[in-house]
Formats: C-alpha cells, sequence, structure tokens
C-alpha cells in the first residue's frame, strides 16, 4: 500500500468509536473518500483490529507504536515482524500518550526501515522536530500536546509553529516530509495547515469522534482537491 | 470459552516461531491436544495475532499483557475492551518481561473482572506472589526470573520456591489458582509441579521452541491425566 | 535515630518551601515540637538537602524514594548506601507521585532492611496496603491519591477506607504499622486518623505550605498527647 | 565555577569507591590536578553527596541526572532548584544508564538553562548525539554504550563515531561542545579523542576504580597540557 502526499493519517486511538466493527466502517469510509478524491488516507487502528483491518481495506494501515526488541523472549510486546506480518505498512512513534525514549525511537526506526515499514515519529515542538528529523524517520508530526484534543486546530491556533516546524526539520533533513496534527476538525485547518508547508495532517477525535466521520474526511479530501 | 484446572497456559512471547501462521498451527495442536486428553490448554499469542487465534480455535485464548486506561485519548495502549472484543477470554500481567506498578496491576485486574475477562499475575518470587494474590487475580504464576528460558525446571530446581508460594498466597486469598512456570520442558516436570500444589503452568520457548510442540504437550498432557 | 509511634511523617515533595534553608527550618522547628511534646516527627527532605538536615537535627531523616540497584555503574540512582551514608534512617517508597513496580518494592525493602533502614511503603488503596504488606515493610502509609494535597482530609472524608486498610494490612502482616495521609491539616485529622487505628500520619503541603508550620505541628503533637 | 575546554567529566556513578569520604578525596585530588596542570576538571558525585563536594572544593560539579518537573508536588524527583542549591553548576541528561524520552531531554535543557545549570547530555550514536544537539544543550557526551566500562577506548575502538558525531553535530549546532567517553583509561585514549575533534572526555570506571585516581588524570592532564 502506497502513501503519498497530502495524506491524511487518522489515529483511531483508544476509542470505543474505533473499536472492532466501528472500526472497520471508518477505513472504509477512508477508503472510500480515498478513492473518490485520489487523495491518500491511512488509519491507525487499535493492535488488536490491524490484522482485520487490513484485510478488509485497500488503503494504508498505520500501527499506533511499536517496540524496537528484536523477536525472542519479549512478553507483551509489539514487535515491526508482527506488524509487518498483520499487513500494516506503518507506524506511528512517540505520539504524546506514548513517549519514548531518544535512543529507543532511533532503534524503532532502524527496525522498521530494515522491515519496509514507514515511520510517522511525534513531536511535541518544532524543536524536538528538528531533533528528531535527524533520526530520518519518513515523517515527523507535529502536534502541540495543549491543542490536541481540543477542537482548536494547531494550524489556526499556531501557525507559527508549524512553519517553523517545516522550516527547522527540513534544514536538517530535507527528505522528512512534515505532517501536523492537535484540534484539526475541517478542511480550513487542513488547507491551512497545507498553505503553512506540511504535507499531510494527522487527525484523531476530530474525525474519529464526530457525528459523521465520512462527512468529515470528504470536507477534507474536497479541500485538498479544490 | 472456559478455563479449567490443571491449566497448560502457553506464552507465545515475541519468538517468530509462534508469530503468523506458525502461531496458528501452535494453537490447532494445543487444541488438538486439549480434546484428545480433555486437559484445558491456553494460549496467549502477539497481540496482532489474536483476533485470528481466537477466531480459528476453540481453546482458551489470553493477551500477553493489556493497560487499564479506560478507552480514550491513548494511543499505543492495549485496553482490557480490545482484548475482550478479539475474543480473547483472559490476560497475562506483570510477566518478568513486562513488569507493573502495584497499583497498576490492581487497576488492571479491576477492569479485566469488570469486562469478564480472567487474569493470571505473573511475579518473580513467593512473597510477590503472596503480595499480588490480596489483589484478587485468578491466578498467580511464579516464575523465578534466572530460570526462564534456562531449560532448567522451577518444579525441579527450586520446589521449595512453588511449596511456599501455594502456601503462602492460599493463606492471603484462598480463591487464587497457583501456576509455576520457568524452564518447564517435559511431563515430569509439570507433574512434580503438581505435587508440589501448583494447578498449572506457564510454558514458553519449552514448547514454543521445540522441534515438536505437538510431542512436548502430548507429553504433558498423558502425564497429568496417567 | 530510633523512630516511635505515633509518629507524623513530613514529606518535604519538592515544594519550594522546603527546599535549603527554608527546609532546616522546617527540620529544627519539627525537632522542637518532637521534643517539647515527646511525639516522634520525622522529616522527607529533598535528595540533596539530607545530608546537611541529618547533621543539624536530631530526628529521624527519611529519603523521598531510593533505588534497589547495587552500587555500580548506575548512573542517576539513589542507591540505599548514599541514604544511609547520609545520615537518613529510613526512606519512603511508592509514592503516589513516585510509583514503582511490585518486584522492584520488594528488593527495595530487602535491600533497605540489610542497610538497617527503615522502609514506609505508600498505598493508594486498602487492598494495594494489603498487597504491600506482605512485602514486610515496616510501614504502610494509605493515601488515597484524589485527596492528596487537597485539603480534605482522609480521616474525615474515607474513614471506612482507614479502618479496612487497618484490618487488611493487619491480616496479612501484624508487625506493620500503618500511617494515612492525604489532607491532612490540623489536629483533629489526625486524631480521627488515630481512633480509626492508624499509628501515624504521612503529610506533606499541610505543614509544609502552612503559613506557620510549627503551629501546625505543635497542633497535631498537642493533640496526641492530650 | 567556570567550565572551560578542555574538559575532564568524572562521572562517580553509584560506585561505593566514589561514595561519602572517598568521593570528597576523589574531588580533592581532582581539585589539585586541576589547579597543577591548569585543566578543567569536573565532579559528578551521587546526589546526596552534591551538597557537601560542592562546599569542600573549588572545581565545577555536576549532578548526574535532573527532572524537569517545577517544584511542587512531586515526591522524590531531582528538582533543577535543588542542584543547583546544593551548588552545583550542571548536570548530565540521558546518561546510557538513565536514558530519557526525547521531550524530557528539551524540558529538562530549558529548565536548567533557566537556571543558569550547563547540560552534558549523553548519547549512544552519532546520529541520536546529532539529533540531541538541536535541542540546544551545552555539551554532548557521545558514548557507545558496549564500550562502557570494558576498559577499550571509544576513541581508539571506534575513532570513526566520535569524528562522524563531531560533524554531525556540528552540522546541526556548531555551538555545541562535543566530548567523548567509556572505556578511556589513560593520557593517550585521551589525546585521540582531542585529535578526533572532541572538546572532553566523559570517563566514570576508569578514574574512579583506579588503584591511583590521581595518578591517571595525572595522566590524563600532562597528556592535554603537552
Amino acid at each position: 500500500m502506497k502513501v503519498t502526499y497530502p495524506l491524511i493519517l487518522i489515529n483511531y486511538k483508544t476509542y470505543l468509536e474505533s473499536l472492532g466493527n466501528r472500526g472497520i466502517l471508518l477505513a472504509k469510509a477512508a477508503e472510500r473518500i480515498s478513492t473518490e478524491y485520489g487523495i491518500c488516507i491511512a488509519v491507525a487502528p487499535q493492535f488488536l483490529d490491524i490484522q482485520k483491518i487490513a484485510t478488509e481495506v485497500s488503503i494504508p494501515v498505520f500501527s499506533q507504536h511499536l517496540d524496537p526488541e528484536p523477536p525472542g523472549s519479549h512478553t507483551g510486546y509489539v514487535t515491526p515482524e508482527s506488524v509487518k506480518g498483520a499487513g500494516a505498512c506503518g507506524t506511528l512513534l512517540n505520539h504524546s500518550e506514548r513517549r519514548l525514549r531518544a535512543d529507543t525511537i532511533e532503534d524503532s526506526i532502524t527496525r522498521s526501515k530494515e522491515l519496509g515499514l514507514l515511520t510517522c515519529v511525534c513531536a511535541n515542538t518544532s524543536r524536538v522536530g528538528m531533533a528528531l528529523s535527524a533520526l530520518n524517520p519518513d515523517m515527523v508530526a507535529i502536534e502541540p500536546p495543549e491543542l490536541i484534543g481540543s477542537g482548536i486546530s494547531v494550524s489556526k491556533a499556531k501557525p507559527e509553529v508549524i512553519k517553523s516546524a517545516v522550516e527547522m526539520i527540513k534544514s536538517v533533513n530535507p527528505a522528512v516530509h512534515v505532517l501536523c496534527g492537535a484540534g484539526i476538525t475541517d478542511g480550513t485547518d487542513v488547507l491551512r495547515a497545507m498553505e503553512l508547508g506540511s504535507e499531510g495532517v494527522l487527525v484523531a477525535s476530530g474525525v474519529v469522534k464526530a457525528k459523521d466521520p465520512e462527512k468529515i474526511l470528504r470536507d477534507f479530501a474536497s479541500t485538498l482537491t479544490r
């Protein structure tokens, strides 16, 4: 499953609204909109739903996290091998709700690359984003934690954060794609994010907990193709 | 899926030998032996394989770990809801490779009980086993970490640990079932464990990495029904 | 420095009000009240102030935490040897702001005992208190986290928690002394805690952040000796 | 206490050989050699010894770690305020034995700077060093973990690691001073490290556990001033 930019990446978190069958329905809605508008939409379901969702849809599926430990005596860990084996094509790393040590991020990126998994590393500030881009992830997603789940979009409330993040990250590693997230709920938020230099958005509650997620996704996609 | 005792609980860990299709084959072998001998055999696959294995076999499936956080903004966590939804009937907790805080163990047990999930809490010493039995898990598995993966069985090398664990745990909470683990590789190890008062075994490499896991499981089961 | 019961144990936390010279003044006030009323008052200063305070006063000094790792290649850890060497006679463990794994608590208690350091293990619930008492600490302090720093005393708001904690802990390990904490701000809170079966109180903001800590301590001590 | 380069920074770890009075003697030896050769030598004692050592010697004293949490309800944490108050002038961060989350490193650096504390951030690889230099520490110390305590010096065994680290770090942040560590035991190791572009060394067992630490320090210092 190929990831292209601009990218809309939906983090399912552990919301009940995205668990099991509801998660499959959301992935199918994402797939429909993706096909209709020719925009790449990816989903990051809960661990135990990844395999089923990856079977049911033809859009990129991400894990929400993985552990760099090699296969072996590691009870309760998420190996890159199991993520790959379940049909995912990439993973989030270092989300604000699952922060990682700097050396663990490097190890996780290295292990993911070896297996051909894409990595989207989250950062709370431009400076941390700049730092993490040195570790060669495919994407860095800037998310000011105070705006996550707030309904106040980062692209409107803190445009300078996205702008400086893009500049700082590209100065260290021009190959890294910059996403942004936190509080994104409609197409104008997405559009503004693109204008500021980001190449995609990481969304969660704004889509997952919406009354009509497909409508929100259509709004995002139509704005991006206008 | 009902768990009965004596119980053979197979921890898949993150071995490559138990990932994906190989994990399904192992679960089917366990199912065959379980049916043949009328002995309860349960499996604890890697997170991303739980759903598929729970669909394919009719033996109890456990998670290797879960997080007590409620559904919501918790990226990269394993909710009890997702474990239940995937078809598992219980979970390991506090394995020596995934130790937890004391208060987290209580929260995880409470959350699991609310959803009807069984809990098997691991402990490194008799005294920690005694302590954790106060938190009302269904099972406590005693595993001296230095014997895990050693091929030297706890029931032969440290019989006094199992004996004292059974006594100490029952003195605090007679309802708790005591399992033992670490280094168990053949039927005589299992038999000895039962004689010392345990009601089951937690096994991993001894089965998963065996040349012929079904043969090992048959040896375990036949000894228990002799 | 001998600890006797009833015990008033003052957790300095990392308040500015208890740092450096202000911490020494508070310890001296505690020493005066202790001498005046013949009641044991102990202090748990910030790590870097322990040595100085232990030199300046003749009351028991506790660490707020310690790590069980043996002396060696462990940069940035607090060894029991360093706590002992600095003149402290004991330590808090597993405070709600510094929770520990169950096995680490056992290791920390064992290491402390070997060096003659007293241990006061904190627990958020009666049941966790019961569990931790199996690990043979000298004291268990019950502190419902939601009341910490609230000004609403556990002894008045949740008397049943203290009562059940005392019963459950004594049923497992009669040698353990039960303290209680959270929200204790005056003598009637302390008195009520004693009536419910606790043998001391663990206090922090109620004393440290008081306008006149000595007055609060006098109120505590005079109530206990009335 | 001013830090100048080349810098010899002695990490006391939690060795018994550097605890209490032995730690003071080592600091006094470092002070003598520092004065004799005009080379900056700093020490990083165990937390509870910092205050006393900072009083007894006139060389820079570092903490081995600190926590970024603000003063307040944080039991068992090491605040920058307490490090400063005890007389230290800086801190190690992210040592291989005390790794930190990427965002915590940024917060710790920010908090340290606010109080005028120097930061020396450790990294296991050139790439992690490059990443962490973006967070604006004063120093980055490159230490391949497999060589720590080995007696095989990084400057001889992995010269290319130091060389690439210096280049990569300076490309992101020319203001950062690069130290190197792991396995350094004599003056030729130090000299080689300087030739490769590092501006100092981080040493531990090579000095602390030496039969005659002062002799080793003299060897280091004389090589640097030759």
